[in-house]
This record gives structure tokens, C-alpha cells and sequence, in this order.
């Protein structure tokens, strides 16, 4: 065994390729057309993260969500069941709500134009004076509806008429991170931030930390990234764990535990922070004492939305002593947040030349690699002539 | 005679077709291509409103009009005729005046750049240097011109090479109104507004009161939408009328009327608001104490400036004690407008989704169908593949 | 010889075609379509002028300039030799710097997302971890560099891979101006613009003096319309020189020299100001006491940054005295600039008319008209075709 397979090793991984493994042709970040398809291919078909389910606790709580062209209501219905329609009335196509969350009272949805009234499943329930007139049946009109899976309190919607079956997509997550009780933890703090990129650049700058000694002096010295272990390497969720270097530690300003350890985690997992992505727009990365989760909104080929929330177990949320120690993982997530940020823009603006055509990864970053090939997999195009 | 049939009657409109009449494909309001046809087939061959006679009183006085790529110089020359004139300077193509409105002194119409000078009818009378140029003749380079029609102190500008005639286009205008005496009204107030919709959805939405129990709480009381009455379902002016429900009122905050009547306005006028549109661009909504008028500007696929007018006798004009009366006219018709533009921006918003493709009209909505028809007739879209 | 003629000879020009000149097409400045093949075959094939030599006098100093799409770091080398680098890292695409300036320390182009390292030459120097990595060369990783050429102390340079000779192009200028010392003086002084029209404009614009009476009364007085000579007719640098009506004036607010006379400035040059534009983007204005220039820098089809700088000789800005009496000079051209960016931008906005096609331009116009036949050339659009 010579030195380079030492050297992956360290890493956890078993290297298959430790080819030239080349990085998107640049068009990848800077085509219209590109994008167009992914908007039809990714964001209108695949699973996406919406909102946390306690985000809307009550029937007729809800928020809507912004997909490409598209908007959604996520609501919760009169059977406490969480359900997604598009935000469109069929009378005429008006866009039903404007507002981000809100609460729809007597279980009513109504178009703010001629008054049309659906109920929370989306059924239409009046139509004004349309009741006797021929060939109307209010059966046909129904709020088109979107589905609905979720999993640990994440609520993912799905705008294909047959999506491919959640549990399916989400399959590796769906053992993991039991001892989190991650459907009882609640949001503690949002940082919200408007990224100048594309929404893969982020993707790809969380799955690897090749770039963290000159990007993250904070964070590397808390999880030296010689400790990054992988163990996902296909398919919606990727991702692996790194060690961190302070016993009972984790990422906060001093590197001392935010809180105590979440319900039942224990053993190893004191030790490591997980990161996993859920393609195309959820990162989870859950630390011994709180869960840190980022939704990406793509709201065009270089802008996104990235909202980073904290879970914390509610004894932590209700006491204010803690809460107060909580803050130091906060900043530290604040102040890495942007300095990837900046870096992610960066790599927008330089593949906007068209001299440079494609780069090279190293094999530290064989996992951002395995992002490209997902999005070239939704795509339907051929992996195989990238390289 | 069922009970449907009986429905319709009472809007005065004898139904050719309850039959199932379906909005336009989203496309109409979200697709640059079609707008850029609109722009092509509509607003550079229909009769389009620019402003009154009264707004530029006398010889040099000119208004700048934009429409889609072109601007046009509205300016009554020597004779007192008016005319319009592209902003274009023949030599370079310079755009001559900048501002919205103001004086040609001298008669003389002057690019800024090479000095070129035009008279008021557009001809070219100097051209520095150029008088001894083999093969210049100054007659080659006069102005481009747009014809011009004027129907009750309304100026209308074509800017087709040989437009359908004005008097045929206003064919169902020509012999109304006359007992108000429109030309000799005066502007007693002007309120601005710009929306973010299509222009086609203000057209709609003026013409149909099925949105008016929801939207408009006040007007609804004043003018009982089941009260409206239309009579012309063709062609470029379509519309009708509403009948109050006060005794010599008028839509103003409390119902009663704004000014005394107008000229000869009397007998079932007194009750009355009629409202009619001159497609593309004029909303003209008479009142037995007053002329609301709106001027439609389209500035892109989702934007519109609209400017809404209000006509009244000079001697109210002139009476201070009248006008502040008035303003509750005034006040009335703001509060109504911004209604009516809320619901027509969600309506732009709803149809960016590509789930919907369209919706359905109920029967009193014919009228706005009939704009459709309108416009597809101009667009040489087949109707028929409409529904 | 006829009146006609007599006109001609006073501008000092042979008229070798008196015929009838037509303008571009309006395409020419409204079509997005036009615009990317000028990037394509202009900014990305011609010699662009960057910058002064004495901006980036040490080694390690840099100057970041945008062409289109590309951004390039202008860096003095370790030999002092000037450079121009594609300011994207070849490992991912990242755009290695985002300041308009500053010193590279230590020698280092490093770029800020994995830490690789550059030299001043564009060598990569250092790839983390990838030392040992198969298939992995540096030499393989260079940075992309530009073409780089230096004439009197002006900086060029050319994203072409194998451009035409820089002394070729440069040619008429190659040994003019000697006099005056160019690499020797310094900048007194910039004035920065931002300007909404398409970047051929501005060439025509300061290649006639048509528009002068008009635009222009102050400089008109120095320098009458009439007193203008043309001596370079075709390829990237033409221009000519007007005669000051003023004994040793200048282009002042009062007409009088701003300084002393530049180096060994003498003769008909005391009483002359050159007007040279070097394709596609330098002005170039020698006058006896000073040096005027202009950076067209093309941001879009209708916008442009338009940078104006004043070099004079060391031993003036090095006087307090004379540098306050130079500042006649700046206010004069700062006023006379602005006179021209409003009929410039008036001329792209009366260009957006579909009913404009083309214009025609005077005798007086005829180096404008060499403007258009040179980016004609440029795109290997056919000139015939054009008239």
C-alpha cells in the first residue's frame, strides 16, 4: 500500500476511483436553458424540503413555498394532516395567498377575487351563483394538489403527478439519527442569508472540506478534515460524519458543548458531527447537542435562499440559561456560514468565463463529485461523456 | 323560461351562449413571445388613447407618449390641428424630446444632437451644412407620422400605415354620450398608479361586477352587481351600464352625488354609470355628475402605468366649494381602483404556474370573454381552438 | 471645383466618396443577438486598452478589469514585466480576486476557496494534498493568461489566443506624439461616468465635430467645427486634430494653457488638439499641455462605464500652484463630456424605434461613418451590403 491509499484511508473511504474526477462543464452555473431544465427536472419532480411539521401546528395553519414559477400552500387539514396545494384558484388562476404563514380560519381557503371557497383538503366547496348553471360540477374544480411525505418532523413536498415513493428517496436517512427523537426537537433560531450562486455551488461546498483550512480556521481546528468519513456515495442522500478533536465538544465559539447531548445519543456520536444532504435542497447536520438543518431556495440560475435552522430538545428551548449558552453554537454557524458564502459567490463569478471549461477535483472531493453525478442523473445526462 | 335563464335576464343580456366559455391559456400573461405579438399586432395597428384635446391647448404644445419601443411627439401645429409625430430625428435616429410634456417655441421641433429642425407638421427645415449635399433632399427626411382621431375631446393616435378608420373602430361610441357634451370637459384630477399585471387583466377586470360582492363592499352597495346591463359584446368598444340604487346618487363616499348633473345629462342617465372600454387602452366610465376615465399604458408582459381621469363641467371646476365636494368622487374611485388592482396582481402572480392552464368563466363573466375575443381576433389566434 | 468641394477641403480631408453615407442599421444598437458577437469578435479578440503602466508600478501590483464575461488580474510580474491572467482558479472556477486593485504579497496569487497558489506569472506553485496524486501535473494548471502589449505607457491587452501583432494594430500611432513623452507623464486626475448607450456611440460621437455647434458652445469658440482635420481613415486607430482659435490656448474654462507645454511639445503643435480613438476602447487627446483620455469600458448592449483621465508632466502635479490653474482644464471637459452623454444617450433610446431603420450621415460625418465600416470589418459583416 503506497502513501496516496494511506492517505485516503484516513479519510474512511474506500476510493473506487481515485481517477481524474473532472468538476461540471461551467455551463452547468451559467446557462438558461440548463437551469430551465433543472427547474423542470429537479425542482418540479424530486422530494423537496418545505418546513418543519411543527411550523404549522394547527388545522388551517399554513405556509406557502415558492418552487420555480410555482407557489404552494402547505397546510395542515381538519384531519391534522399535512397536505400541499397549489396556490392557484381554477376559476381563473389567481394566486389565492400572498402571505409567507398564516392561519385559515373555519377551515376555509378563499380566492381573494370572486370568493370562490375550497376547503383544507382542497375540495371546492362554493362557487357563487355557479350552483345552477349547466355543466358545472364543483367536483372538477378541486385546488390542484401536491404530495406530501415526511420524515423526523421534515416535511418534503412533490409537485410530480407520480413521484417516486419517498420512503424510496429518502432511504438511507431512514434509520439513522433515531437517538435524536428528531420529530420532537423544535426551532430555536433561524439565520436567513441571500446567496449570489447557484444552488448546486452549495451542495458541493457542503460535502467537502478540502477547502476548510483556508476557508474555516474555526472549524478546523474543532474537525481536522483529515476526519471526514463518507458513507453515502449515491443516490438523494449523501453524506458522512467528522470527528471532532474536544472531548464532549462541538461547534461553538469555545468549542465546549451548547447543550447537554440530544435525548438519546450517546457513545460515538458525542464525538462527531454528521452531515448529510438530501438532494436537491435539504443539509442536515446533526451535532451530539443540537441539529442544524439549511433549506436552499433556488430562486433563479444565480440567486438562492438559504434559511439555517437550529433544533434543540423543548427542555432546552424553555430554559433561559441555556438558551443563553446556546447562542455560542449560533455564532460559530454564523460566522462559518459566511465564510462559505463567500467563496460559494466567488465560484459563481469565475464560472462566468468562458475560458476556463471544467476543473479538476482532488480526491477529497470525490463526494462533491457524487453531487455532480446526481444532477446529471435527474437530468438524463450521460455521466459517462462528462469526463 | 328555468330558473338560469331567468338569472341572465336580469342582467338585461339575452345569452347566446351558456355554454361552458374557458379563460385564456396562461400563456396570454406569461409568455414574452405572445406579448411581443401583442405589441406587434396591437399597439402598433390598434387606435390607441393618448390624452385630451385640452392638454395641449395651444399650436407647439406637445405630450410624449411611450409606446412599447416607440415614443411619440403629440403636438398641435400651426393650423391648430393635432398631430403625432415619431421622437426620432431622421439623421441619426436621436430621440428629440425627453420630456413628458412642454412647448416647441418658435414652431421649430429641434433635435439636440446635429441641431436638424423640424416644423410642427414635421417637416424637415434645416439641416446645418447640408443645403448644397448632392442627392439631400430635405423632403426625404421629414418625421415619421402617426394618424390621428379625436372622439369627444379624446385624442387617439394609430400608429399602423394604414389603419382601419377611426370612426369605424369607434363605431358604437359615435352617437353616445352627447348629452354630456365631452369635449367641453376639463381634467379636475388625476390620481397615478403602476401594477404589476398584465394589461389584459384590467380590461377584464372593468368589465365584469362578478368580483364585486367580495372586493368591492362599498361600490356594491351603491350599484348591486345583478344590476348591470351590457350592450356591446363587439368589436373595440364593449360595455354597459349599472344602476344605482340611491335616488339621484352618484359613486362617491356617501352615495350622494359629487356635482350637479352634467350639461343635459337627465331622465334614466340620472341613475346610471356606464361604463365602457375602447380597446386597447381607454376605461371610460361616465356618471351623471362626472367622466371617470382610465388610460392604460403597457410597459411590459406583467407592468402597467394606469392613470385614472376625472372630467368635469368648468363651472365646476371653477366653483371651489364644488370641488372639495368632489373629492369624494375622488376618494371613492381611489379606494375602489386599489381594490380592483390587488386582486388583478394576484391574478398576474397565479398564472405564472404551469399547473394551471386556464379556467373557466361563469356566465356573468361573457363580457370579459368577450375581451378575449377581442383580442385573439387581433392576434389572428383562432377562437375556436379556444375553448 | 464646385462649393461642394471647396466644404470638403476645409476640414483638410480628400473626399474620396462625397456619396451618400448611411448609418448602421438600428440592430446594430438595440439587439442583444449583435452585442454578443461584438463581445465575442471585438472585446474578445481586439487589443483593449487596461490601464497605465504607472497604476501597477511593483511587482505584485494589480489591477482586475471586466471584458464581457471574463474578468483578467493585470499583475507587474517578478521580472517587471506586466501580465494579464484569467482571474479564475483552474482547479474549480472560482474568481481568485474581487478587489479592482491592490499588491500581491509574498508574490502569491492565492485563491481564497481551496488555497492553491499561483506566481506572479501564473505558474501553480502549490495544490494541497495533491502532490502526490496520479495524472496530477502541475504545469497542467497554469492560469489562462492574455496577451499583453505596452505603448507610451498605455497597457493593452488581448484575450485572443493568437491576436494580430499589437505594433500592427497600433500602427498609425507607432510614431506619433514622441514629443511628448507619454511614458513618462502622470495621471492628474479621473473622472468616472456611467453611461446608457451602447459603446459605438461614444466612438462616433468623438470622432465628429457635426454636433459641435450645437452641443458644444464652449469648445466650439476654441476649436470652430470647421478647423477639424482627419488624417486616419481606416483600422483600429483613426482621428485628426483641430486648430485653437486661442495663440497657446488650451481647452480651458477660459481658453488659456492649463500648464506649460508638455516636454518637447512645439510648433503647429502648440496650437493644436489631436483627437485619436485606438479600436474599440481608448480616446486618445493630446493637447499641448496635457493628456486627455478616455476607457470605454462596455458593461452591455445600451450601458457602458466611461472613465476620463489627465496626464500631465511629473514636474505639474508635483506643484500645488499649477495643479489648482490644471484644474480649469478638468472642469472644461468635465461640462463638455457631460453635453455629450445626454445627446448620446438620447441617440439609444431614439434608436429603439422599429420605424427608424437608418440614418444618413453628413460629409462632416465621414470618420463616424469609418467607425461603423471598422466594426463592420470586425464582425465580417459585409459593408456593400450595407449601403
Amino acid at each position: 500500500m503506497n502513501n496516496k491509499q494511506n492517505a485516503y484511508k484516513k479519510r474512511g473511504v474506500d476510493y473506487r476511483s481515485p481517477a481524474t474526477l473532472l468538476t461540471l462543464p461551467r455551463e452547468y452555473y451559467q446557462s438558461e436553458a440548463i437551469y430551465a431544465e433543472e427547474v423542470e427536472k429537479i425542482f418540479y419532480k424530486r422530494w423537496l424540503f418545505v418546513c418543519r411539521e411543527e411550523e404549522i401546528p394547527e388545522p388551517g395553519d399554513f405556509q406557502t413555498v415558492a418552487i420555480g414559477d410555482e407557489s404552494l400552500i402547505v397546510v395542515r387539514d381538519a384531519q391534522n394532516k399535512i397536505q400541499a396545494h397549489f396556490n392557484v384558484c381554477r376559476h381563473r388562476g389567481t394566486r389565492i395567498c400572498k402571505a409567507e404563514k398564516g392561519h385559515f380560519s373555519s377551515g376555509v381557503i378563499q380566492c381573494p377575487y370572486h370568493a370562490w371557497k375550497y376547503d383544507l383538503s382542497g375540495g371546492l366547496k362554493a362557487a357563487p351563483l355557479l350552483n345552477d348553471v349547466a355543466d358545472f360540477e364543483k367536483t372538477d374544480y378541486a385546488l390542484f394538489s401536491a404530495h406530501v411525505g415526511i420524515w423526523g418532523g421534515f416535511v418534503f413536498i412533490n409537485l410530480a403527478e407520480a413521484p417516486v415513493p419517498f420512503e424510496e428517496e429518502m432511504g438511507a436517512l431512514m434509520n439513522r439519527f433515531e437517538d435524536w427523537n428528531l420529530p420532537d426537537l423544535r426551532i430555536a433560531h433561524k439565520l436567513e442569508y441571500k446567496l449570489k450562486c447557484n444552488w448546486k455551488i452549495i451542495l458541493q461546498n457542503y460535502q467537502e472540506c478540502y477547502h476548510c483550512p483556508g476557508v474555516h480556521p474555526m472549524l478546523s481546528k474543532r474537525t481536522p478534515f483529515r476526519g471526514a468519513v463518507h458513507d453515502c456515495f449515491e443516490g438523494a442522500v449523501i453524506g458522512g460524519y467528522m470527528e471532532m478533536t474536544e472531548r464532549r465538544g462541538s461547534m461553538t465559539m469555545d468549542g465546549k458543548a451548547a447543550a447537554p447531548p440530544v435525548c438519546k445519543v450517546s457513545g460515538e456520536d458525542l464525538q462527531r458531527v454528521h452531515y448529510y444532504s438530501v438532494f436537491p435542497n435539504l443539509l442536515l447536520t446533526p451535532h451530539p447537542d443540537f441539529v442544524l438543518y439549511h433549506r436552499i431556495r433556488s430562486v433563479a440560475l444565480d440567486r438562492i435562499g438559504n434559511d439555517c435552522f437550529f433544533l434543540v430538545h423543548p427542555d432546552v428551548l424553555a430554559d433561559h440559561k441555556l438558551m443563553e449558552r446556546f447562542q455560542s453554537a449560533v455564532k460559530f454557524w454564523d460566522l462559518t456560514n459566511q465564510e462559505d458564502w463567500q467563496v460559494c459567490e466567488q465560484m459563481q463569478l469565475g464560472l462566468k468565463s468562458h475560458r476556463f471549461k471544467r476543473g479538476r477535483y482532488s480526491p477529497f472531493e470525490d463526494i462533491a463529485y457524487a453531487v455532480d453525478q446526481e444532477v446529471l442523473k435527474a437530468l438524463g445526462h450521460k455521466p459517462a461523456e462528462m469526463e
